[in-house]
């Protein structure tokens, strides 16, 4: 038996989403917003010049049906609703955006670049912004808990299908919609919820991230029309939660709403990987930094030992991968290029970085050790030499992770560093000072002027 | 275990939608999908008012790029992204469109619609139309095969979810699209596979059946430029079978290829009802027409005995709808418009119809009786009037049953009725013309043309 909730939680969802004032969000709570839209421009800019952007970019666009929204980092303009889908394209094609701990929703995108959209169309203050994000991230986050783990266990890309709830709700929030409305756009948003785990690795996998922003912001223009929907969008007997759902946890959706705050469950990744490989990462580029590691050569390393949690072991043991987009899940090429470049961005996890020939005898002396009293969050890293030394390291929490949240400062270099990567012209101190100040804003959408740059043209 | 198919189907239908030419057709299918189109044409012009597409057309055509694709009898034009999906939902508002029996797939708005749109932008002759739509129908409804009874049952909206393959494998033929960028077409569409029985009864689920066919319409322009997926979208570990199905029929999806068309298990609807119905509004209308219930009095009934198929309980035991949308699937109210009126079309199974007091009362003599050993294409109607006087009928094969289908001359008579209902200005001699001499076209779009129409404005 799946059961069914107390009360009724699209009608309680909805009421939260219409009542509540940017005052009624703590603090932290709208700082941590902020910081959710520095990571967010930041793998847009990383993102927005990928041949999968390219690619949906030069079919979407011949079907601009006006040029009021910007694509972040590529110059070009087209309607809200392919500039929802691109920019969410873009903030998730390598996979580097956020992650909500508890789901593994990539929570900003499908929600951000819905309303960046909408306020490139309509005066959306500063506050008015960063209330709609954070309920729209509450909405779909809360959506996602009550359907995990069996949920994407069972194959179901879950930033898509729960990334068209928070954008419903937010659109539908800065469009001020009565709950009734709000109601009919999670019905709307309920009807085109999609996306596989199978298209993962693939181009594929962008169009229903996309597809999620774009389609929430669809919804909540069609509810305030009065498009109807059903009364139980999430909770009915044929309706999300249980049809995309098994044993759902119906509390999820609306416990503690308003003093909880998904928001805060919300991680931003140092590396452009897997999240388990954070703590190998972590080991190996503080071994890089080791003098004693530097006086040695990695060519004479005999043996590199990973101890951590099973899944390390069961997500990443890849050995012979051959594309950077698989690197990102490989720990003999994680280790490997880390420990020989001291470094692990992007450009570490391109194609041409696995075709490196000279990493792939160091990524074959890997050996996992499963060990599952340790989090996922930990590892250890021990490196032989030939010579019989030894080295180690032991990292406990790894940097990203919830317990150990990259530093504002951290984001504001993730965002240089791929904006660097990305080769996008724009002016970054003027975008951070947007970001760090947007409370303050009469008009939310400069931000997309800023940010909306172009890549030089090759001479 | 829900097991794994011999071979791979994915490739296995995109090899088979490359190949097949239009010679290849039978005669008879060849007929049957003009016979489809006669009726698509007849529910989209019935369905192209309704206030559900109405308020859509009024929200997607502030996204329109272009006009080079037009709307069934609304005269607007926009372009084909919007056409497809505009199209199918007229077509499908009322669930008076086509119906795959073993799925319950309503199969051709989704492919048609896509078809349509896209032969609007680019020539395409009546052979190659004609031969996209067969195959697009084909995939839809074996991929459809392979998932039921779990998928609808489970309360995925099987139009919509199977849909999009349909339009995609249609719009791939006709594209010229190789067997590989066939595939990574079903992978776009596996991407975006969504829709939810839910919504049925609202105006939301005719967004799902919009997507159908403008997302297929879009995996396939983008499977164009080689946006590619993943190489088993269907039969993949967590591909669209696997996820969406429960202990899959592998075999549906290939075995008899070319041999078994699925479109000679599509039937039509005589009446805009929930199929069941069927066999119970023939038996009325036939004793409508008895000179011995004529010259009675409806209210001299004093029982009505329905006996049938316990589904037709099940499904229709409605004593007291108070919407037209709910009046078709209603025996109460079926069985006593029929009685009433001797008619049986949209008109009585509209608002004004359920809001008919005089009706009620007849409503209220139904008395249903199961009997397992009846098909849901049988009934027996039994009348008893006060006087003590009985008449019945016993109905076999209802009309619009896949063994007792609706004559060319009775589709030709729904599509003169539905357009008479629609008040939309057409030429439905020079429609059926070119519908019935379809392989004769130099380019199908004429019939777009023909169609577009518009509805006078009330003075």
């Amino acid at each position: 038996m799946i059961g069914t909730p107390d009360g009724r939680p699209s009608i309680k969802l909805a009421d939260f989403v219409t009542s509540t004032r940017f005052t009624d969000l703590p603090a932290h709570v709208v700082h941590q917003a902020k910081r959710c839209l520095v990571n967010y421009f930041a793998v847009a800019f990383a993102g927005c010049h990928d041949p999968t952007i390219d690619k949906a970019a030069g079919v979407y666009l011949e079907f601009s049906a006006d040029t009021r929204a910007s694509l972040i980092g590529r110059g070009q303009r087209t309607d809200m609703l392919n500039a929802a889908a691109l920019n969410a394209m873009s903030a998730n094609v390598f996979d580097f955006d956020d992650t909500h701990a508890p789901t593994i929703i990539h929570p900003t995108g499908p929600v951000a670049a819905a309303l960046f959209a909408l306020a490139e169309t309509q005066p959306v203050s500063g506050k008015d912004f960063l209330t709609a994000l954070v309920l729209g991230m509450e909405v779909e986050c809360r959506v996602g808990n009550a359907i995990s783990p069996f949920h994407y266990a069972k194959g179901w890309h879950i930033t898509s299908t729960c990334g068209v709830f928070g954008a419903a709700a937010a659109i539908g929030k800065v469009l001020g919609l009565a709950p009734q409305q709000i109601v009919w756009a999670f019905g709307s948003a309920a009807a085109q919820a999609g996306g596989l785990v199978e298209c993962l690795g693939t181009m594929s996998k962008s169009v229903s991230v996309g597809n999620a922003a774009r389609n929430g912001l669809l919804a909540a223009l069609l509810a305030r029309v009065d498009f109807n929907g059903p009364e139980l969008p999430l909770e009915g007997e044929r309706g999300f939660i249980k049809v995309f759902g098994d044993a759902p946890n119906w509390d999820a959706l609306t416990s503690e709403l308003g003093d909880v705050w998904e928001i805060n469950a919300n991680a931003f990744k140092p590396y452009p990987c897997g999240v388990v490989l954070n703590p190998v990462l972590d080991a190996c580029l503080d071994l890089y930094s080791d003098p004693a590691f530097r006086c040695r050569e990695v060519a004479n390393i005999r043996l590199i030992e990973l101890t951590g949690h099973p899944l390390l072991r069961q997500r990443t043991d890849r050995p012979h991968v051959r594309t950077g987009r698989l690197s990102q899940v490989s720990a003999q090429h994680g280790v490997a290029v880390a420990l020989a470049r001291g470094k692990a961005g992007l450009a570490e996890f391109s194609d041409e970085a696995v075709n490196d020939l000279s990493l792939r005898p160091i990524g074959e002396k890997l050996r996992f050790i499963d060990d599952s009293t340790k989090t996922v969050d930990e590892a250890v890293v021990r490196l032989v030499f030939d010579d019989g030394t030894e080295l180690s390291r032991h990292v406990t929490a790894a940097r990203g992770s919830v317990a150990n949240p990259l530093s504002d400062a951290a984001l504001e270099e993730k965002l240089s560093s791929l904006l660097a990567y990305s080769g996008v012209v724009c002016d970054r101190k003027n975008l951070l000072q947007q970001l760090w100040g947007l409370e303050t804003l009469t008009d939310a959408a400069v931000l997309m002027n800023t940010a909306a740059g172009a890549k030089p043209s090759p001479i």
